[in-house]
């Protein structure tokens, strides 16, 4: 079992843009992050659509949907919002009835809230003690398969300070989003990555990394 | 002929780490990025020491190097200070007497200073009118070659900004730096770059764009 980051960021080091809101919860600019995924089979099929393209971008995407047990993501990343959960306007998030994970999803947030179950196997479980017990929790759900911490920014650099992270993929996207969410901020120095593959799309190029121990 | 940017940064964006001093001219663990070059013969070479490693590395810096005709660079990157040159301790800049540039250099500086000539070709030329003027004499004085930007950061800003790049090669350390001299800082947003080769190596990942006008 593993625990895994695999994230799209611009050249200047963001994984959102400044203002996220929600019509843009990206923010300015960062859907471009994420053009390059779009039109992947692997990516349309866990989101209900037929069809798209397939070659090693699709593939490694697949990868990464296949090894993935359960989540772990951001309150922001779910909903965009903060603060208590009635006063959210997108409590339900963005995903509808049937959200593309599949899986157990443990989402990091200040304030507490029943579970939600949703069709198509994805749960969402709001933890309100940490991201140790996310993870401890998400790890248990996961059963031999691994843990993706899907962002954003704030839970990889949660992630990432507490060591606990095997893999980090990164696509990178030859954009400049000039601000917004920066992957990783005050992360400190003493991360050591080595690369283990590259991959070269039309949309960005995919940098896949091992934690060095 | 062509302008173009060849530089390494860490995997947050950074050319040089967090303080830069005489002592630590590329800030704290800013030498990180640049483990990638040392061993090579292309570097080795106009450093006058012989031997070092070849293979794709190597062509990918003597590429670099053939197609160089002059250097623009700021005045920190040159000699780690500012203001007056008579209160520059490193005045005379890092290289000694046979710098290992061997074309001629424009350094951007306010403080106006007499051209230094070195041995082996390199010449050190102070600009106090700005870019577009030590662009202007660079293009001159390259001949049928190209203009690269060295660095640091702020050169390299300028020159995105005004929009002559043409090429911009990444050497993209797998290391953190948390802090320094941020390579993007206020290029805005609209730089549109399209990846044209992708180079693996053991200790940087090296990505070459075009600028796409």
């Amino acid at each position: 079992m593993a625990v895994f980051i695999n994230i799209s960021m611009s050249l200047d080091g963001y994984v959102a843009g400044p203002d996220q809101t929600l019509e843009e919860p990206l923010g300015r600019g960062g859907e471009q992050l994420h053009e390059w995924i779009f039109p992947l089979a692997s990516w349309r099929e866990p989101h209900g659509l037929s069809g798209g393209e397939i070659g090693p971008e699709d593939d490694l995407v697949r990868e990464s949907v296949d090894r993935t047990g359960a989540v772990i993501m951001g309150r922001r990343m779910f909903s965009g919002g903060s603060g208590p959960w009635e006063s959210d306007p997108n409590a339900d998030a963005w995903w509808g009835d049937n959200p593309p994970f599949h899986v157990p999803v443990f989402i990091l947030t200040h304030h507490e809230r029943e579970p939600v179950e949703k069709a198509g196997g994805t749960t969402f479980t709001f933890v309100t003690d940490g991201f140790e017990s996310a993870l401890e929790q998400a790890l248990a759900a996961a059963g031999d398969k691994d843990v993706a911490i899907a962002g954003g920014a704030e839970a990889a650099q949660q992630a990432l300070r507490a060591g606990v992270v095997d893999d980090l993929t990164l696509h990178l996207a030859p954009v400049l989003l000039g601000g917004g969410a920066s992957l990783f901020d005050g992360v400190g120095t003493d991360l050591k990555l080595r690369l283990t593959n590259v991959l070269e799309g039309p949309h960005a190029t995919h940098l896949e990394y091992a934690v060095e121990r």
